[in-house]
């Protein structure tokens, strides 16, 4: 059948180019028994419509038997894996660096006792911010706040922002005493406004994503900025671009000053080095420098999101860096590769009194553990140059097949190995990653169009050559 | 000194009860050493103020060496916890049915290979649900939903409400066009409504702590209905109670109907059994029934916040379960004892479309494993039976406290050992807290005045009559 004769192609292709550094143990090519999901899949997944929502399950996974790049789904099918559990597997599945450090009994402890790390964190806690998350810290931000999840870091970087504007706008961090009873019935305190809440804080939310997301669930009234719709290749339409992105700055400006004469001003201006979940849009560093000068004009803090972009799938650790800026942010929120949430801050954000910035658990220190573990491996492999040089290699696969299929592909864009590519229709990208799936290569999509790349940092160019050969057979066999 | 004689008296009243049934694991009393904190703690939460807030570190921990109902600091000091990191510690410091599944190596993968639940969870996923969180489901609560910890189950509820109520509303699960292009500008559809965002729903927010975790944040214009303020003994004031507590009902439902007049329908109602941060307040089983049912009668969800009192402290898994009630909630939330944080929810509740309740994380499979175990260990030892017989002790021990001390102690009261008692100056509970702690006994407070007690389920009467020991010396040497 089908599957098997890809297979057997990739199979060939894999040994030719077999430059593997896991080869210890990383698969070294998929394998399909089945499409997928496959039969047992499909059974788990019907169960699973008996206990939650089941819509979004793509298929179930046997992550014992997955190595590397490869995921291994319940019906023995191993996949080529581009999308890592939504850009979330840092180093690959099984690692065993990872293995090591969860069969290590001296590690035990922070497995089973997870700790109130606001109140009660363990002897090592400090040491291991220092030798692990503080080692990664972005230029300028010395102070980091672990939480345990993404959500959870951006919604308490958000908090950080607010607590941090209203002592500076009210002079003081003491709030007076009709603050504190009117932030106690949904109002935020301050300011002498009267009516609904909200009214003396906004949030430049600049991360779009689908409708579906948002429906039906409160929000609140915070201006959103356009994030540039640019051109690619971007060295090829620099002055469409350059224009696209001075408009989008300058209505964020107007939006800044409006919101402002509205009497909610503008606390912090939130922004994706790369615009993710909303497409994978990317815009030139000048764009973001510009926007970070914008916002320390009018007072706004400058929150940079890199749940997505953090870690090192751009070829540098934290996607900012690309800007090249002296000053890049006031915070960086992290997640997803990173293993625990958290945000990086400067100094004067700091809150000075306790329980501001709190919850429970506050992250999860056995997170931490692995972290550390991660962080030593992408150093010692030297993982960020391995990332640059398979991005190239990615990148520039991207561009051969956009040229061969202008009708099918546009807009193949990318830093390291975070790349995507737009397909003419929706249906047909949606039909294209089924369709890849099934030939032993996992993708996944984002905004309207776009196939976006997530590989794990251990992607290598013969992974790349894996995916180029199934998907440009596809593009080949497309009606 | 003080805190050595201290010691050797628990240590004699520890000796004397033993009736430790975690003899094997458990220490047997409490050893102090220094101050708390001591050098070591402080020299640590100095070297945290370097890295982020460090204003509410109580002290430093030793978890590898900490035990059953025992944490143990960095300085050696060995407390006997009455508090349990926050009421989050199911069955102790590392248990030896924890420890067991963290060094299965059947496991491990669990714990390296972290899912996107939603999207791609592994195999056992459905087994480990329907072995573990689902044995537990509160009356009429069918599905569950997993999420990583308390702040995104309780979001992530109330979002599955809105969700309801809107489909209910609009009499369609399928938006309409302007539904979902609204929403992406941070309005909420529907409805016809212009203007300002987030008009159509609010929700009952009856959640209260201290007003620095929610200063300077924005927050929706949602109506917080009061919490009865009983008096105690319940049995005592059966009379009063029941008329604050029908002022309390009839104030909710007047704003259930006020916040409909202006045009933003109350979609639920969300309530804690007993209002734990807002200071311990407990209602009748009668008020929550009548809650539940004005819910209803004006169409709104009722969702009980189980995320302090689940998990068998209160006796019973659920504190709900104290009711009787044969309807007893739409939604109920857990997070803390339940080591992974969700939802259970009604068939009706559920979002038929994928993606609405959703993040990349969505639980963490690691946890389940360990709170299949933790359920295990319950079931084994009859630990809520015990917590009922260990409840009595310690309520009983309260009463008489308050009986010999009615100036410094007053309103002991609780469910299980999920008590609570005030003391009559916020200043004098800060102290006392504080030396329990020099002392050997960690205690929490909550509320204006009150002293929570949030034991592990293994706290056993020999614990109680530890703790009643020190407490009731420094209520005597009290000036």
């Amino acid at each position: 059948d089908t599957v098997g004769l890809k297979v057997k192609r990739l199979m060939c292709v894999g040994a030719d180019r077999s430059v593997n550094t896991q080869a210890d143990y990383d698969y070294d090519r998929p394998l399909m028994k089945t499409q997928v999901p496959g039969p047992r899949s499909k059974e788990l997944t019907k169960q699973m419509g008996q206990i939650q929502n089941n819509t979004a399950i793509n298929f179930f996974c046997n992550y014992e038997e997955s190595r590397g790049n490869f995921l291994v789904d319940v019906d023995g099918n191993r996949m080529l894996d581009v999308y890592t559990q939504i850009a979330s597997i840092p180093i690959g599945y099984n690692h065993p660096a990872l293995l090591k450090v969860v069969s290590d009994p001296n590690n035990a402890s922070a497995f089973v006792n997870r700790p109130a790390l606001g109140i009660l964190p363990p002897e090592s806690f400090v040491d291991k911010l220092t030798e692990g998350l503080l080692t990664v810290a972005p230029k300028g931000l010395n102070r980091v706040q672990n939480m345990a999840c993404g959500s959870c870091s951006n919604e308490n970087a958000y908090k950080a922002m607010f607590i941090w504007y209203r002592n500076k706008e009210r002079g003081t961090s003491i709030p007076s005493d009709a603050d504190l009873s009117s932030c106690m019935i949904n109002q935020v305190g301050g300011g002498g406004g009267g009516g609904g809440g909200h009214q003396a804080h906004c949030c430049l939310a600049t991360t779009h994503s689908k409708p579906i997301h948002k429906l039906d669930v409160p929000s609140f009234d915070w201006p959103i900025a356009p994030f540039p719709r640019l051109q690619y290749p971007l060295d090829e339409h620099v002055r469409e671009n350059a224009q696209e992105e001075a408009r989008c700055l300058e209505e964020t400006e107007d939006l800044i000053v409006k919101w402002r004469h509205k009497g909610m001003p503008v606390a912090g201006v939130v922004i994706e080095p790369i615009q993710a979940e909303g497409g994978d849009n990317h815009a030139s560093a000048a764009f973001f420098i510009s926007l970070r000068k914008i916002a320390s004009k009018h007072g706004c803090a400058f929150h940079v999101d890199e749940v997505q972009t953090g870690g090192g799938a751009t070829g540098r650790f934290w996607a900012h860096e690309h800007w090249g800026a002296e000053d890049p942010a006031d915070i960086v929120s992290f997640s997803k590769k990173l293993l625990t949430g958290g945000f990086f801050y400067r100094d004067e954000m700091e809150t000075d009194k306790p329980y501001r910035i709190f919850n429970t658990w506050m992250g999860d220190p056995s997170k931490n553990l692995l972290l550390a573990e991660v962080l030593n491996v992408i150093r010692q492999e030297n993982l960020l140059a391995e990332v640059t040089r398979t991005g190239k290699a990615l990148l520039g696969g991207l561009y051969e097949l956009q040229a061969k299929y202008p009708n099918l592909l546009s807009r193949a864009r990318g830093q390291g190995t975070f790349c995507a590519i737009d397909v003419c229709k929706a249906s047909v990208r949606d039909k294209l990653i089924l369709q890849a799936r099934d030939n032993g290569v996992i993708l996944g999509g984002c905004g309207d169009l776009s196939i976006r790349f997530r590989p794990a940092l251990i992607f290598k160019e013969h992974h790349v050559h894996m995916f180029l050969n199934v998907f440009s057979d596809l593009l080949a066999a497309h009606k």
